[in-house]
């Protein structure tokens, strides 16, 4: 098979279409003929060479796919050959084929097509376990999702108002924000012209937000500990603000909140499949209801995935940046 | 009635019996006659002026009790007069008489004499609230208590054994440690001489503590978070080691960690009232069963309070020191 492969990390040129060998289902696992896949930040920083695969990982980039399923492994059950699937990986998914333990897999929604059901898989996931699993948002509190026009952000925009909870965003762009207004977003912050901090206060009567969901770490943490309300929870998904961040331990203190942070990838496949577990319990029917969608920005061909990195690096996109098997 | 005022913030002799009106039990209060409170170090910070009583709260230090009580106010049931109960307070306790929120009181458990259950409300909500509300540490899992002798450590190692955890303490003295062991507590550390993170590491062939019960605030946060396991929780209940430390974002995303921090005084009574609630539903069986019990370092009269002071600045204790109320 045809697979994106990484020879040596470095730019999005270091992503390098090559032949390699099939993968092969192991016990529990089954093979899928990749449809689409999907770009996530985790897959430059593995081009750049920080982040490599956990063991056992395909070594090809690629968190996520849509596709159909060709073979099945020993032990599986509840899947067969031909059923149109997506599924979270722990890589491979920028190829022709892969290997998913049978938990990784979901059933592609009602009313989704193929190729856009790859936007679905990390996004969800990541999404449910951290605001919802972790954070445990309730209905009528306040979610603030930074980076509101993400693949991550307009997922979190549409689950948020699903089950009846407010949502600020903050976005760098009139145009982002407009979208994320789409989606349900009630408060809108442009994080180069306001301070986050007090536009959610403002809009809160002064109370905070309840769930912040934060891809920048160290940058915001003091100011997402600011905007917390009492009880509140900072679910921490991403770093691209650096690693290491004063904590005002006596704010988180005065009100009981807590700093959460989670990434998806390293977990052991049973903690994934827990994840898939809920979330096809409790997101797949908004789907299939058509109360949530995935938001995609543009489909390309897999061969062109260095200019895919290059558009998601530069933050251009709004939603999730499609790559399209070729047969 | 006497109370115990602070008419300037200072030392142990800022605290000064004093003549003071009566408290009026007001609507869902009862009036309780103190037999016995407890000192906290929040009592400690409170007279030194860095802990104001939230609003509505006695303006006397003391943060539990236990006693009869002696008169109902309007819209309280299941209370009468003459109850022996003990009662989480936001104040109030150094005095004779005391008004408690009905759902902050608890009976007076099977066993357990009048005076000695003064010792109980703040370590049993203390722990119960951090350690299996906010934390949910199961059977089986590690749990790390610094200041393992203190009043909640002690409870903390009680509670947790009793529920099938195992037990690391820290402790800063060999005398200290043995009253830990006694209590239960499997892993030993003396902080003076032992670096935790690693002791806890060996005994937990390399995972980690589940849960770190911490009242050391910033000094211990970085190390803290060094000595969890994957999925670990830190919930951190005091700042004695200082209100501002850096937090390893990195070490904390991967491993799925997460820190909460919470005091019990600023909560509004509906809180307090479910975790009085809880407590009496998972604890106070243990505490009729004698799985559990009060840890009392020692009994001084209220009016000599400034001395009980003196020997919890000191840390020369183990358990609690209770303050007994002169008829």
């Amino acid at each position: 098979m045809h697979a994106i492969t990484i020879p040596e990390p470095g730019g999005p040129e270091a992503l390098v279409r090559a032949e390699v060998p099939d993968p092969v289902p192991g016990e529990g696992e089954v093979l899928v003929e990749v449809t689409a896949s999907a770009v996530n930040r985790a897959d430059i920083m593995q081009r750049q060479g920080f982040y490599d695969p956990p063991p056992g990982a395909s070594p090809y980039p690629g968190l996520e796919c849509s596709g159909r399923v060709t073979a099945i492994g020993a032990g599986v059950s509840g899947w067969s050959v031909g059923d149109e699937v997506c599924a979270l990986l722990a890589g491979g998914g920028y190829a022709d084929k892969v290997a998913v333990p049978a938990g990784q897999l979901l059933p592609v929604p009602e009313g989704v097509d193929l190729k856009q059901a790859a936007a679905l898989p990390e996004v969800v996931c990541t999404v449910w376990s951290n605001v919802f699993m972790v954070a445990h948002l309730r209905p009528g509190e306040t979610l603030l999702v930074h980076g509101g026009s993400s693949g991550i952000g307009t997922m979190a925009i549409q689950l948020a108002k699903a089950v009846g909870a407010k949502v600020a965003v903050t976005a760098g762009t009139k145009e982002k924000l407009e979208r994320c207004a789409e989606l349900g977003a009630d408060i809108l912050i442009n994080y180069r012209e306001q301070d986050f901090v007090a536009e959610v206060k403002e809009a809160t009567d002064g109370a905070g937000a309840d769930v912040i969901l934060d891809n920048m770490g160290a940058q915001y943490l003091d100011r997402n500990v600011q905007a917390l309300a009492v009880n509140g929870r900072l679910a921490i998904i991403g770093m691209q603000g650096g690693r290491k961040g004063e904590l005002n331990i006596g704010m988180l203190l005065a009100k009981r909140a807590a700093v959460s942070a989670t990434s998806l990838r390293a977990r052991p496949p049973a903690e994934k499949a827990a994840i898939v577990a809920a979330v096809r319990e409790h997101v797949w029917p908004l789907l299939a209801g058509g109360h949530v969608r995935p938001i995609v920005d543009r489909e390309l061909p897999m061969s062109e995935a260095p200019a895919a990195h290059r558009i998601v690096e530069e933050s251009g996109h709004i939603g999730k940046v499609l790559l399209i098997a070729q047969a």
